[in-house]
């Protein structure tokens, strides 16, 4: 899974790149790890952010952090900083020996045929090379949807309100794609 | 749905008031918006901390923050900031007439028998008055789970790793209890 903060909207739609914020570290990283995720990427191409996530990433898995909490080393230890999702993509496939099937995930939008929970649920069921990629800020511009193989349905509650922030929209998506007890609904 | 501080466990299961994330009330607001939940209430007999969640709110709710991103307040107005748990059940029951069933989560214990998420979200759907209790820190102590009416089962992915921050958890949790799209699995 990735999380990007360049190319992403900010609030009047201009394309920006966003600053890291630490806590989606810690909870992407911990997600990943519940859920069985093989990497989690922090994609910024700005060098300072760059070097913030490292710094999260030294602490808990080098420094103080590690003796003071081993679980949240092993979940950081998934983490890595990437500057670009093409980078991202070229480790993954260089590793893998297949280039990932790209699946971009967007709170607004909905496109026809998007991919249900249902279907990407049985991709990784089938243990499908996947790259799942969430956006920070006001989200993915549209040229990374035109890059994407598949756009996953967005995460609905039973009204139309859909503001999660990215932590609780990419703990429902894990859940949804890779939980343990989904299949009792 | 409420979220507590104290008592909480510390990471050496002494009896401590854990700090408020702001995070926390951001994301369980926003939750709580999306997925159709009454209330979502702070809990912290601590008096600067409930200023600061006070604070939180009035930015937020009236302040810059409600000019600035109007699905923020709209998520916000759900929140309020109580002293303790058996405030919010008498405020609770006070105003809807009844007593709400209390289910308490943990994610290090499952109790025999604890009820699965199938049967929670039957509870959900029959429309039967729930107060779901979310603990921070190391998690609720002991005796919360001797008033609760019911245990949830803890969240499980495909690993035995199960360290998820509360804010994550909360969001599998009342996507399993009150997602649209649940059936469909």
């Amino acid at each position: 899974m990735g999380l990007l903060h360049y190319p992403v909207y900010n609030k009047n739609y201009d394309t920006i790149a966003s600053a890291i914020t630490t806590f989606d570290l810690h909870d992407c990283s911990r997600l990943a790890k519940t859920y069985g995720v093989k990497a989690f990427y922090v994609i910024t191409p700005l060098e300072d952010q760059q070097a913030l996530a490292r710094r999260v990433l030294k602490h808990w898995t080098d420094g103080y952090g590690a003796e003071y909490n081993r679980t949240r080393k092993e979940a950081l230890e998934l983490m890595s900083v990437s500057p670009s999702l093409e980078a991202c993509v070229e480790e993954i496939a260089g590793r893998e020996a297949q280039r990932p099937v790209l699946i971009v995930t967007d709170a607004a939008r909905k496109k026809a045929p998007g991919l249900t929970y249902t279907q990407a649920r049985a991709m990784v069921r089938a243990d499908q090379l996947i790259f799942l990629l969430f956006g920070t800020a006001w989200g993915l511009v549209e040229e990374m949807f035109e890059q994407a193989d598949y756009l996953l349905d967005p995460v609905e509650g039973y009204t139309n309100y859909n503001h999660l922030s990215v932590r609780s929209a990419a703990a429902v998506i894990l859940d949804r794609l890779a939980g343990r007890d989904q299949l009792e609904f």
